[in-house]
């Protein structure tokens, strides 16, 4: 019931009604209602509110401080609201929702936490609108740094300073913010998923063990520009030929190499439509559990080809022993590995001990409106990540 | 010497020098420029300057309307002065300059033709601005309706209506121009060849004997938007794949059927490196001397995919004992038909006699900043030009 409150008051939030998808971009109008109901959601709870120097908001149940001043930091739950273009409901709400319906459920127990309690909504996770994903938590963690975050600029030519600015958030003080992270002892992040080892597994909630290593890199080939009409097929040098056999091979390099490539980005030049192209540019994303077998990929499909790393990030492993810890009061809920990048997976490369757990998604899609999860399976959600917290702030939790 | 001196007149205009090529487009101020030369060197020659209601500019030596009224219209010569973007320096021009030079060359032997010559520069050929190739003519025929061409709007969102208005064209009485088209009893436009056919004949200059039937297709392949490092190789529906593999399947028909085909324009959607796409649009240009083989090519591509025509041209046939007279002029020439549309097909097509001539092109390449004709052969093509036309308004010339 408080479920379908919860989530009926963000349903209409940034929904495109000709696509059913969501359009929740960084420090937009949209953004501000959604900061707006988390700001009341708080306030409704009694929980003290605050927003970080990156921007992220906090709602802590307890003092935070006098939590640490006692050596006792808190334990931090949440997401972010923001979303891709067109992006489904369910990334990044799900976690902010049911951080907020654990705390509910704790108080309706009874419970008296031995520790603060912290829910976080993390600004700009997609970096849909400014092209870094995590800005929010990176900002906060310094792994973005502020003289960099503050000069992107968005598709309009708007800056991060300018659109913060114009939102009435603060730019003066933007930078790695050592108060907020040392409020946080550990963090657990809970996820719709975005595959279907769930639906598989025949169980509603996973345990998250890490981030698998990715990156982007970038093919180039080279052409000549002539005419499409006049030109025999032998004289040309047609490199959209060539894209299209990279792009069959790179998919028959993941299959060998059992990890996953996309190239879901080209670039044509002129890209018109009687026109051999004189130059296509490619994007290669590649990801997997294993960085060897996507380091090989990579090597296999450079031959021939002109390919350059655009970014490589290693793989994330999340605290083995809070997962532990958690799949145990999960009833040995299974665990998987993310290949989509988290806040969860940036606090984790900033030392703090970090954990997620994913809810089933019948669909396994996600950054699009065919995202899903049942009803059961949130309500779920919402039962284990009470329990975990429950556990996690229990007298002697996190001494344990 | 001359052709050198009108050659380097127009080497700079509108070129970009960071590609070399020529970026001259329609109604712009680098086309007026064009324009202003073009109406220069017809007063240079004491040439009567007319602009058609279709914007296209006429120099008449002679006086065209009391040659209809005596029953022996002109004979009309020229190409255009615009260009794709980047395109190089001959498609058009040399067209325009042979022309001029062809007058030149009459005088200088004293001839005194026994009907007008006109020398022609047809606005807007390439369709570069607004999307519609041979505007000018078009126009001019009627092919292209006043009411749908002034609508027209380029990449700003500035009609074609207003784009004439600013440069100085009237648009009251744009339409089919009865009166201009009388004037014009045959038509030999002069071209660079866009192929490397001349060179394997080992000849500088042949004779057109019409245009390729062509047409363009939109092919749509539909998959599913997803996140590209968590969805699995086995549950996606990637259309990238099915898009690549059009464009290799396009290729091997094409040589199958003898015909060519390209794929140069390409839009995806949404275009993100870690998205896998949601839609593929792909657009297939094909052409060939047989009709039967470009549809058979088409209709093998459409098993399994979604082809929709954008657009289909049939041959073009140039008047044949126009051809016959020229090449018999000219030394028994090759003739060729061309893969690329001209203003002489819409001429044709509207029952106007015509014929072009062909001259060669070392790297086969146009549109490209690699276009090229060797000095010797720009000369051997005013010197065709010329007798072409000498023979053409010979006193029982057109009569014959």
């Amino acid at each position: 019931m408080t479920f379908d409150r919860l989530w009926g008051d963000l349903e209409q939030v940034g929904r495109a009604p000709e696509t059913g998808g969501y359009r929740r971009y960084a420090w937009t109008a949209t953004d501000f209602t959604l900061r707006e109901w988390f700001a009341g959601e708080a306030a409704a709870r009694g929980l003290d509110l605050t927003v970080d120097r990156a921007g992220n908001q906090w709602a802590w149940w307890g003092d935070p401080d006098a939590a640490i001043a006692a050596g006792r930091p808190g334990v931090a739950i949440g997401s972010h609201l923001d979303s891709v273009p067109d992006g489904g409901a369910f990334d990044g709400p799900l976690g902010v929702v049911s951080a907020l319906l654990a705390v509910d459920a704790l108080r309706a127990k009874g419970v008296t936490p031995s520790v603060p309690i912290g829910v976080v909504n993390f600004g700009d996770e997609e970096g849909t609108r400014f092209g870094v994903a995590c800005a929010g938590s990176r900002m906060l963690t310094g792994a973005l740094p502020a003289a960099r975050a503050l000069l992107l600029r968005d598709g309009d030519g708007t800056s991060m300073a300018e659109a913060m600015a114009r939102a009435g958030q603060d730019t003066a003080h933007v930078g790695r913010d050592q108060e907020t992270l040392g409020r946080v002892g550990c963090f657990v992040e809970l996820h719709v998923e975005q595959g279907r080892r769930l639906v598989e597994d025949g169980r509603p909630v996973a345990v998250g063990t890490g981030i698998w290593p990715h990156g982007r890199w970038r093919m180039e080939f080279a052409g000549q520009a002539n005419h499409a009409g006049t030109t025999r097929l032998a004289d040309r040098r047609d490199p959209m030929l060539d894209y299209a056999r990279a792009v069959l091979r790179a998919r028959a390099l993941a299959e060998r190499h059992g990890v996953v490539a996309t190239c879901g980005k080209v670039v044509v030049e002129p890209n018109g439509v009687n026109a051999i192209a004189s130059r296509v540019l490619g994007w290669l994303d590649a990801r997997g559990a294993d960085a060897d077998a996507v380091h090989a990929l990579v090597a296999e499909l450079s031959d021939g080809v002109a390919v350059r790393a655009e970014s490589w990030t290693a793989a994330t492993a999340f605290d083995t022993a809070l997962g532990d810890r958690l799949a145990a009061v999960l009833d040995d809920a299974p665990r998987l590995a993310s290949g989509a990048g988290h806040d969860a997976g940036i606090l984790a490369e900033a030392g703090v001990p970090t954990a997620m757990l994913f809810v089933r998604n019948p669909t396994g899609v996600s950054h699009s409106p065919a995202e899903f999860a049942e009803h059961d399976d949130c309500l779920a959600g919402v039962d284990a990540l009470t329990a975990v917290v429950s556990d996690l702030t229990a007298v002697s939790g996190l001494a344990a």
